[in-house]
């Protein structure tokens, strides 16, 4: 089980704006597909866990720096990393890389908060709590 | 109560593409805009009638036509008729202006079930149906 | 070379709206991904016409009906065709498959002119023609 | 001329998910809406600037803290300020409230570098400086 799970998309031309790059608020839809597949790359299925478990993933805080711009078609791999793992919470770091050049095109993290379906904080079940694999910040982000 | 019911919105920059225009996907957000719109005008909290009588409207069917293209930071005029009540199916039309020259940019329709929360078709409840105003279709777009 | 091209997304928990489904305007991101796929899978960049040979694809017309709802997480199959091929306009048809179970969710089309960046119309260049295989439409919706 | 601006619009249906509130991302298309409306109020056509002056506002960095959700429907007052401008950047800081009860949703932060329309950074034409009205922050949120 690796410390990161990476998974490629395809930039759409939805997500692009005028000024021929990909919007900046389209990235945090990339950092959920990465948050998403890095749960399923460690064995927990986020639908289920919502379904089953009454378990919710909400964000409670989300920043992001732009390196480099990601145009229209642009393959990217999304790389993503639990940095942190409380009762109650858990922090995420993604990076954006352009897959055929390698280059850091974004990064960022999300904090989040387990929460029920009313909203209200609840502990990560014990059965999930196994699946995150902690790994130290890769850079400054996380740190502030 | 007219039979139709305007707002207007402004185009942001995320709505628009590398195209430089608005992304054609995104004329349906303003056409739900203004069907949220439209119940509002005629008496119907739609929030409130997906709590509290459990109905949803839903769509089966949606079609638009791109006449002019709508652009960053324009004003919109959407224009939302009724054109057909059933029982249990409501047809929407909908048009776009440019709210200061008053061109036609685009127009369309949608057809719509009315449904439980679990995607079962019932009939529009009684309280609500006259609130709907049937006008005739303005063009041939809900005649084909 | 084969007269439609397949391409699989999951879908996002971006594009699920509070009916905890697929957002109806959303599809057609996916008929917008499934042409793109189609043009790579039959030779064209279509990044690269846009720059090289200032060949835009607009949307002039776009219709969708929805059969079955998908959701988050599903996996999508995005079938694509094209249905018609004239000196200045294309027309696309896109069916919506659930990819495990094979259900038709959705299917639709969208008519396109070939424009310059100015947005006015234009012949596709000759040398794209012959990378478009044109398909007898598989159902009723480009007849309409 | 005040040193903040204020706008009011309405959730929309396309901009929830299927957890019943706004998606995380979708937040900083309200940013974005603020920062224009801080423009316009302030005298400066944002559109006609990126013509007129080939001046784009470049987002470097974007961050949000969510407070509580947001929901369908909901009137949102995005109250948007500038905290810092310098030779080539401007930091914009917005704060999300229901317009009726006035409770914070969400606040945060978003830092702009000037640039031609070929992403190469440039200085903020002079005739624009004085239209920015720097406002201290009012939270914690510009300071990390």
């Amino acid at each position: 089980m690796s410390e990161y799970a990476d998974t490629v998309v395809r930039v759409r031309y939805a997500e692009t704006d005028q000024m021929g790059m990909v919007y900046y608020g389209n990235y945090y839809i990339y950092a959920e597909v990465g948050r998403v597949e890095y749960m399923r790359q460690h064995g927990i299925d986020y639908r289920q866990m919502e379904i089953d478990d009454d378990c919710f993933i909400v964000v409670a805080e989300s920043k992001c720096r732009y390196r480099r711009s990601a145009r229209f078609d642009d393959p990217l791999r999304i790389r993503t990393r639990v940095t942190e793992l409380r009762k109650r919470t858990v922090r995420f770091a993604f990076e954006i890389f352009h897959h055929e050049t390698g280059e850091l095109l974004a990064n960022g993290e999300t904090v989040h908060v387990v929460c029920d379906r009313n909203g209200r904080p609840k502990a990560l079940p014990d059965k999930y709590r196994g699946f995150f694999d902690v790994a130290p910040a890769s850079d400054g982000t996380s740190k502030e």
